[in-house]
């Protein structure tokens, strides 16, 4: 673990120990088999980010309130939602250092387990009763469903552009991590202008977590990823080191990459050599520096905040965004 | 078609013709692949039973409000949502006498456009700004995704009890119909006790529908009932009418009975034999009882409401759901 992840850890202890405790509070299963499935995932050691994130952004607003566990379990929900269904739409094999839901249970039971965490999100939403909040995650449910699909219709296709790689990533990771700042405003009972800050930090970060973790299909190994790497690769799924490296290509590189690339059983020398086609390329680099420019701007939403303790807890998950291993 | 429902069809022409404008119009796909999928299933003849009843409750209770219809499809999004996913869960081969959606498309494609048709519904749903339907559909969701996991989970069961079968069933389909009626109601601005009379109304008529449902599985052709008779069967899936008859057989008939659908390849002959013993050993008599118990509670439930044109339709969809032949 790096330093700068540790570090936060033991800073932000007792939150994640709330969270874990409102995420096993807050699911009510009636039916036994809907509590076991999720549990497979809920309960296999995620980083509880966006949770955290809601808490920290309402207490950085000055929020004092007692509630804020539970209503930040909701964001968990959501993405526990997504995971099981994409994880089964992409037939991964593992996630979270563990077989996936719908390997260990079956696909009709990752679906509807889904259904039902994401059902356990709206209620908790509805709770708030706060139509700011309930319009977000609506918003927020519309955009992913249609960013996975999107990115399902663009899967082998080699001639993605980098903005509709944006679009994607937009849709699937930084509106969740953008919708998690926001209803942490909101639940602190701030103004537009506060609220917009916080979500535009979460946006930026969103953006830039999910450009480290596109980047970390090329450059992590199986222990510290939890799951294979060259999974994009292998389902067809071009993100920017790729999409970047092909801009730059010479016709040669181009061919040689999309031969790589049109064998999903591509060798560990295959993929050894495309990477180091994209670190030539400078699609690893050109992606390293977009996550850095909008940690960058996350931090810059963050300057009207007056000083505490959880604004250098959002400041700091900027930089870990940046220098994770997972 | 029953004359029954020739003539329901057109007394309801003008709202049904609504509820079908409203439902292009509120789909709002970014993702092209989105707005075919659930195209696919939502544009291709159902009998948008719960909408219908959404806007007659809302009449029936003295609203002249022009908004019924776009709200009322939300229904209608939760009710295909969960068909799509129910469908790949089932791995049924047709729906609404057309391949399902993912036999079309592809898996993948299935569980993504269900859950974006479920945000459209959710979407639609607070924009009623009404705190009681938000919670009423909140409800349903939860409900149906446990229902259907607790079915996933009874698949197979010989032992399968009468109550449990209710509980399934309530879940699965009785809620929706229900909050469709409640929804109705609140939008007509109804105090607690009209709204708990269209609840009870709804309730019944989805128990009486599920039931009238189960039986025509066994009674059906394909050509009218638009997928295979025998379905639930093959999927090891048991309803009333078998949970019934095998309480009331003898050891023998009961060997027989678990025989025949321990077979998932079951043959047309051992079908029918199958079909004999269920009505000989009034499993279906009872059903038909049942449903017919059912209908007559949701008719009792709307004495209190005035006479209108809508209440008459509402009473009239009671008899249909018993003699409904599709």
């Amino acid at each position: 673990m790096s330093d700068l992840k540790a570090r936060i850890l033991g800073e932000v202890a007792a939150e994640l120990s709330s969270i874990e405790a409102a995420l096993k509070e807050n699911l009510n299963p009636w039916a036994e088999l809907a509590g076991e499935v999720a549990g497979h995932l809920l309960f296999s050691g995620g980083k509880r980010l966006r949770p955290l994130l809601m808490i920290l952004a309402a207490r950085a607003c000055g929020s004092d309130r007692q509630d804020l566990a539970r209503y930040s379990v909701l964001f968990e929900y959501l993405h526990a939602a997504t995971l099981i269904h994409d994880d089964l739409v992409d037939e991964a094999v593992m996630r979270r250092g563990k077989p996936a839901a719908h390997g260990v249970y079956g696909a009709p039971e990752a679906v509807l387990t889904g259904d039902f965490i994401l059902a356990r999100c709206l209620t908790l939403t509805a709770e708030t009763r706060n139509f700011a909040i309930i319009d977000e995650i609506c918003g927020i449910t519309e955009a992913m469903s249609q960013g996975e699909i999107q990115q399902l219709y663009n899967k082998g296709r080699m001639d993605l552009t980098e903005a509709e790689y944006l679009d994607v990533i937009e849709r699937k990771t930084a509106v969740l991590l953008k919708g998690a700042c926001v209803t942490g405003a909101h639940l602190a009972g701030q103004p537009d202008e506060v609220v917009d800050a916080l979500g535009r930090y979460g946006w930026h970060i969103g953006m830039a977590f999910q450009m480290a973790d596109d980047l970390l299909d090329y450059t992590a190994d199986l222990a510290s990823l939890g799951k294979e790497p060259g999974a994009d690769l292998r389902e067809g799924k071009l993100t920017l080191p790729v999409i970047y490296a092909l801009s730059k290509a010479s016709n040669g590189e181009k061919e040689r990459m999309e031969a790589i690339m049109a064998d999903p059983d591509f060798t560990v020398e295959a993929f050894s050599e495309l990477v180091s086609l994209l670190t030539e390329l400078d699609g690893i680099g050109y992606t390293e520096r977009c996550a850095h420019d909008h940690v960058g701007l996350a931090k810059d939403a963050l300057a009207g905040l007056p000083h505490s303790r959880e604004k250098e807890l959002l400041l700091l998950v900027g930089d870990y965004s940046l220098g994770r291993k997972s």
